[in-house]
């Protein structure tokens, strides 16, 4: 191995050492489980004290970037390899066009790009339990039906099925939205609805169109990912509104508004991601008032409004909404089926055509056949008849969780019972954060969401999102037992045997890649 | 009718007449055939001179939004109503909130909108021909066997086909997409490659990471109208670069270059949109070395590069990028069907992983249904054989409308043979211009894309964009007989009996709307 070394520096030959090797694992060029060579025979050959390049291993080791087996010698650690790499904000060899290096500087890494490099990183470990993914239950996709639909569709629409088709979407499946949305108390016609590639695509159309750089977004603090990846990257500034147990804190609310002087406010009032929250009635009459006193739009997020488990039903902010201040986003993603990438928004007066003129620029239209394909599956009751078995389903996963919690987390940890959608969040006891546990929870075999990734500021925190509708009940049990597990030794401070650690170095979760 | 004047501006009577007939018009309040009063009615009710009215109607008249019937009165026209809605800024009420109308201050209206808006407008017309659509024969949809694809993948993947997938595409897919690129002569691996939905969407990704407000981005003059509008809705000025029948003129390149700093350059070098033309071997090596030499990438817009029908081949320019400076789009749209919305781009180095985080963000991924079907659907093999059998349908139906063109086109008509591709450039005899003669085509019942939507910027040009593949021949020979007959009567003056006369306002086709 051939490490550049350099005299005429005031970094230390360590130090060196360490960087070189870090960038070779990080990029790639060392991949897992790569033997490192023997330090005295590297410490020969670049002529240096065989204690440097012990210390230089040992560094990297602390950084859990390898490890090392008593016996056989230094390894590059299969698992952060990958995740370090997935995180690196630039994991890339050099030689390529200034143009590439440029473009990357002036964009910020997304969250989201960070959160799927934890996902695949975490993959490679066998047997794992994982409590971060975003979807529902896989068995309830109603696959049969689908499949029937879009045979149907091709039937009866032959190649029109394949044409463009509207730019605002199929005007049947609108229709139908329409509907659906009526019979939950949201007036609103097919004309106002506009066909999105998933409820991220819609908020992409919102960012594009409301936002431009230096303006102000609320958000609930935390909030969903995704929404602080598409406005920042529209180059807003976000301010997070606290949320407690009934949902954004709106009494604090207007002084925010006066002072932040946003562009436009999310929020994602009902079964909140990722805290599970839902928003008071009288919280969101006032909200839906303070919009219209500030001239602000509200961008409402239901993604998953229709699961609701107990509790009393909230009316959608859109459905208080008189004026023209709420833009309504909602998606089939969770309720039906993700790999559809149908979602849609609902908007009344100018703001509609200027929406569809965006949707129409970034990709003209979301594909015929599957719009199709599901207006064919999809009826009010039909709907309705999926949401209730989604809700029945999800209901007893959740209560799975909440017993296991109950029976597995160490005196300390608290968590709020959701009443509808998809998430848990759990703070962890004694101040422990997410990041610092993540390590020690992986080497249980189980994962979650680390808490910063939700938070506009993204410092640590002692919270983690669990995912409670994906898995089996003994999957659900079996996961949180793991989790107390490995609390309880993080807390215990027996990590001393693992190289997976992240000690000191939690923030490279949270949107920093150690120098 | 209630029209509001007022006697305290030095402002005509008969011009706020006019103006307020003709907003209530545009916003559709007065909709398709409505009467409008009789002119001494409105002129005693208003207690003006009958004359006033009868000089506001003739305006109206002669602006072709109304048209009189001898013995039974004047009447809103019923083509240009909507065309001309569809084509105002601003075709809203009042009453929404003023964020609403801030956020369409803010942003330039697109012209695929207009285009939308011509062609919703021109589909009135029963027995219309359209020669505007940018699509290809229907008739090829191979939708036998993408039914039975969709089928394989529902029974091969069950859930897997519902799920998320990846956010760079479908693995499969991608890999064989790198085997049609390489038996191309273009070097991809999977890994280079990104599904987008369409190509539209590739230009969006490239858009949004290498444009900031400000910068300047180069395209060929005329060039796509969908690129025109993503690139200025990034914020960027566009400059044109000449094209001749050997593509863009790459001699004048370096002085444009050198004074317009461009941050990309974007082209379409193989069967030019509108243009049809190819460009040379000699410059495509030319702009390469270009491109590099002044660290520019090159977006490669090759749609339909696969339809060719007679000439030579020329290599794509990312076939002849050593250094990683082209970015390469293409698309499933047009070689096997537009209603899949699948696409892809191709890019090496750093700035895919750019992209990559640009298409997680904005809509996570393509449908992975799609993705897999066509994956299903497609070999390199069973795309070549399709795209055989589209290249033998569209070179008849290019030479039926050359014959046709010969044939029924006055003298001073230019066109040049496309050697593949979708798409005639016709140039109009005597300087008539697309927008002044398209009234008298959509009277005679064909219709085309006005030339000056391609040019950046956008004024009134002798040219039209005909599509040659999408009519059987004797819907193309009957369509070029009516377009030869609409020159003829336009360039005889003979436009008294229509009302459907844009005079003098041919450019509220290219962007502006008459005040």
């Amino acid at each position: 191995m051939r490490v550049p070394l350099t005299r005429e520096t005031c970094v230390p030959l360590y130090r060196q050492i360490t960087e070189f090797l870090r960038s070779q694992i990080q990029s790639g060029v060392l991949p897992a489980e790569t033997r490192l060579p023997a330090s005295r025979d590297l410490a020969q050959s670049l002529g240096v004290n065989r204690i440097t390049v012990t210390e230089a291993y040992a560094e990297l080791e602390a950084e859990g970037l390898v490890y090392s087996r008593r016996g056989s010698g230094t390894f590059v650690s299969p698992l952060l390899a990958s995740l370090r790499r997935a995180m690196a904000d630039h994991p890339y060899m050099d030689g390529w066009p200034a143009w590439q290096y440029e473009a990357a500087k002036l964009t910020r890494p997304t969250t989201l790009r960070k959160f799927d490099g934890l996902l695949a990183a975490s993959a490679l470990h066998p047997n794992l339990i994982d409590f971060a993914n975003g979807r529902g239950a896989s068995e309830l996709f109603p696959m049969d039906d689908f499949r029937k639909a879009f045979q149907a569709v091709f039937r009866r629409d032959g190649v029109e099925a394949m044409a463009y088709g509207d730019p605002a979407g199929y005007p049947p499946l609108r229709e139908t939205i329409a509907h659906i949305l009526s019979s939950e108390g949201i007036p609103a016609r097919g004309n106002q609805v506009l066909i999105t590639t998933g409820s991220q695509q819609a908020m992409a159309l919102v960012a594009r169109v409301l936002l431009r750089p230096g303006d102000t977004a609320l958000v609930e603090s935390p909030t969903y990912i995704g929404a602080i990846d598409i406005f920042r990257s529209a180059g807003a500034e976000l301010v997070g509104v606290p949320v407690d147990e009934q949902g954004m804190e709106v009494e604090r609310l207007e002084e925010i508004v006066c002072a932040a002087k946003p562009r436009l406010l999310y929020t994602i009032p009902t079964f909140h991601n990722p805290t599970g929250t839902c928003m008071s009635g009288r919280r969101r009459r006032e909200l839906v008032a303070l919009a219209d006193r500030h001239n602000m739009p509200i961008v409402e997020d239901d993604f998953v409004g229709d699961l609701r488990y107990d509790g009393h039903t909230q009316p959608a902010l859109k459905a208080l909404d008189t004026c023209g201040n709420v833009i309504h986003i909602c998606t089939f993603s969770k309720v039906v089926m993700p790999g559809l990438r149908v979602g849609y928004l609902v908007a009344a007066g100018p703001v509609y055509e200027q929406l569809l003129a965006a949707k129409e620029l970034i990709d003209v239209t979301t594909p015929n056949v599957i719009q199709r394909a599901l207006e064919a599956f999809i009826t009010v009751g039909r709907y309705q008849t999926h949401v209730r078995r989604a809700c029945q389903l999800y209901r007893r996963r959740r209560d799975t969780m909440v017993a296991a919690l109950a029976r597995y987390m160490p005196a300390g940890a608290r968590w709020v019972l959701p009443h509808g959608g998809l998430f848990m969040w759990l703070q962890l006891p004694g101040g422990v954060t997410a990041e610092e546990l993540y390590p020690a929870a992986v080497e249980e075999h189980v994962i979650f969401v680390p808490g910063s990734m939700f938070f506009p500021a993204q410092e640590a925190q002692p919270y983690v999102r669990l995912n409670f509708a994906m898995h089996s009940p003994h999957v659900i049990e079996e996961g949180i037992r793991r989790l107390g597990r490995a609390i309880e030794q993080f807390q215990a401070g027996d990590t001393s045997s693992h190289c997976w650690r992240l000690s000191g170095h939690g923030n490279s979760m949270a949107g920093q890649c150690p120098a």
